[in-house]
């Protein structure tokens, strides 16, 4: 460790080396020496969670900005207009059981149900064909449970993405199907791979053509609670008390950091994660870990005293979680730009796997080739996708190059969107090699 | 599978078999057609949670009677005035670091803070000799932050109740030593060897010759979050609100059934579990599960006919977690009786491993002899041990040979006294062989 230490303070001084050098110095320097975990602690520790709209967002806001001026880097922040949805009171309990409580947590963007509450009869249902089987005569007036397991072999195979795409469509959509056919409420179970009577939470939208109706997630547990008491053929009636508001929309921000090119100032390479966070947890993986990337990457190269050909764009969005308002503005406002490449960073901080990317063929093998700087922390792997992150997905659609990190996944889904997406699920060591994949790639991407 | 069922059922039908093949007959009886879970699926889904003092307490007295007297056993309740303690509302936020939540529960017997709550400094100690040396001056007026956290290497191998024990020395007793010193109030790590920012409650009590301070736990994520904000040198002030009340005492009940002996009917093995558990789960594996072995037990025995030697008396204690006193009260009424066995099963349902005994030398060793039987669910390991088990330890301390239940302790505290203690949590197979066990281990001891 020594002998690293004093190679990188050697390195250090010597600013003049050929650009494969400074690939290497970033990612030895992210590795061995990173305030990532500093920048996160912060963020997580000291601001917490900053749903869009809320005092901490805004906070988030002026302390990311305010940091990249410390650090002697161009900052600014463009205005988004964002959603400002706020949880309220949730509470369920079986009325035909004892009163038992339920546990859950209302979606955001949810409507709220009157505030002495709703109570009606559960039916669950595994899918959509089920619920329109059973049409508007037996879902009617009922709240309507939608038994939606994460395929928990995916996640251990390496394709918790794939699993939770799966299951969160009920998430997402699954409120409005059953408004259609006349439910007066609609509960998914949490979308999960672990849980200890955890709620996960995570946005909903409704369809304008059918009534709006409460939705929430109830924990595994309780949704197995729910599955089996159905399963015994009992009638089981909920108690169901949702408080949430939606707000005025409020003004935030974009920040926006930047290093200029020294040849090419126009063409840029951008490196983004998102600010806020869902309100649950304080945002550690999702995706305090990802803005502690951006930033480090920004800092490191300024620290490292390095210049990039092109332009290093670092961009923190505001309202990835509950509206993307954030991605929309920036490429409403930038889709003029130059983008050479667009590097997102939402997957979490566990140990490096390589990133996703929208390249194909030979431009994909040439990647290989020059990324091979990222071998040092396993992250020289490069995997075809078209969508390789949601804030940049608009430039990605636009034909920018799009490049997405890509962390061991197989714990994500237990900490994503729950009050347990805090800092202490982070590994230094392992979010400081993030940061040099993360940072490697964009050198290599700004200066080949 | 088909070969094992043909032969129960053979054997079910040849009631006058000899001594030794009637343990056989329980063990595999209780093995392979045990109807332990739906019992405990009753316990836990339809009754649900159930602290002394409860509705639901009283339901699962009223229902454990009714199952008992169902299946033509002889059962009765004897009296037991309980604690009354009822949780309100708990609510943490760090008003030094932008309100941040912090997730905490009350523990059993806590007082409460005034209705608007308090406001004061954390101040953390590791022991009892820091808290000492810290002193009046430092102390009054603060909030007592314990770092206790639990010793997860003891966990791993398998003394999992040696670093509860040592770690739930805060949780008992912090309080008072806390405000024998000036504080305001007391704050635990959760006693947990898992968290999702799970909170984990357990009784507490207080030394009347100091001021009564109310006393919660803060998820193992919390605790660490504190941790950190204090080991950065900053000034932690946090907002507690805790409105538990201590009503009136309540009449509740032990439930006891038999089955009387036909040789010595006088002589009594005692078998039990406690029928109260914690309000924050459902009391699956603390102690829903140690009923429904104890229930099961004495079903298996009346369903096939068996007479015993010696009376078999099945306990479902009442007021384990926050008093002890059903098995006081029973002690009181019962230490008369001529106890020659005192079997308790409240460790959880995983995968049986053996008995604790407070037997030694020879008596230890013809123990391990005569029941072999159990070596069919690999529960044929007896351990010495002082302590048997918390509800007969009054019995076992006048002198009665104690035998305590032990599944695989590795997750027990992942679940133990949190809202995750639920059903799920148990698997069915691993049920039916703690029941086997001590189903196993009551007959042994009650023929030979």
């Amino acid at each position: 460790m020594k002998k690293t230490l004093l190679a990188s303070l050697l390195l250090a001084a010597l600013p003049t080396l050929a650009a494969p050098g400074d690939a290497e110095r970033i990612v030895a320097r992210a590795t061995d020496n990173t305030r990532a975990y500093d920048t996160l602690s912060y963020l997580t520790d000291n601001i917490g969670a900053r749903l869009s709209g809320s005092k901490s967002a805004d906070l988030a806001v002026k302390w990311a900005t305010q940091q990249f001026k410390q650090w002697g880097i161009d900052v600014r922040t463009e205005p988004v207009m964002v959603p400002h949805w706020v949880r309220g009171i949730e509470t369920g309990s079986l009325v035909s059981h004892n009163n038992q409580k339920i546990v859950l947590t209302a979606l955001g963007g949810s409507v709220a149900t009157p505030a002495e509450g709703i109570t009606a009869e559960l039916i669950e249902v595994n899918n959509y064909d089920e619920l329109k089987a059973l049409g508007k005569e037996k879902i009617k007036g009922k709240i309507v449970v939608y038994n939606n397991p994460m395929n928990l072999e995916l996640v251990r195979n390496g394709r918790a993405f794939e699993a939770y795409s799966e299951a969160v469509e009920y998430r997402g959509r699954g409120a409005s199907r059953a408004a259609e056919l006349g439910a007066v409420a609609s509960l998914i179970r949490s979308v999960a791979s672990a849980s200890l009577r955890t709620v996960h939470t995570g946005a909903m939208r409704y369809d304008d053509k059918f009534p709006k109706i409460p939705a929430a997630a109830m924990t595994v547990e309780d949704s197995l609670l729910v599955h089996r008491l159905l399963g015994k053929g009992e009638k089981v009636r909920m108690h169901l008390v949702l408080t949430p508001k939606t707000l005025p929309d409020v003004q935030s921000a974009n920040v926006i950091a930047e290093i200029q090119g020294t040849e090419k100032p126009e063409e840029i390479v951008l490196v983004g994660g998102h600010l806020d966070s869902w309100d649950l947890g304080t945002g550690a993986i999702d995706d305090g870990s990802g803005v502690a990337m951006v930033m480090e990457t920004m800092r490191l190269i300024k620290e490292l005293g390095l210049k990039p050909k092109r332009t290093i764009r670092g961009v923190l969005f505001m309202n990835e979680e509950n509206g993307l308002r954030g991605g929309r503005a920036y490429f409403a406002a930038h889709k003029g730009d130059k983008h050479v490449a667009a590097i997102e960073t939402d997957a979490g901080a566990a140990a490096p796997t390589g990133f996703l990317t929208s390249l194909k063929g030979d431009a994909l093998s040439a990647l290989e080739t020059k990324a091979k700087v990222l071998d040092r922390v396993g992250a020289a792997k490069f995997q075809f996708t078209p969508e390789t992150g949601a804030d940049t997905s608009f430039l990605v659609e636009a034909g920018v190059p799009g490049y997405g990190f890509v962390p061991d996944a197989r714990h994500y889904f237990d900490y994503h969107h729950t009050p347990a997406d805090t800092l202490d699920k982070i590994d230094p060591k392992e979010l400081a090699q993030d940061t040099a994949a993360v940072a490697g790639l964009t050198w290599v991407l700004a200066d080949e």
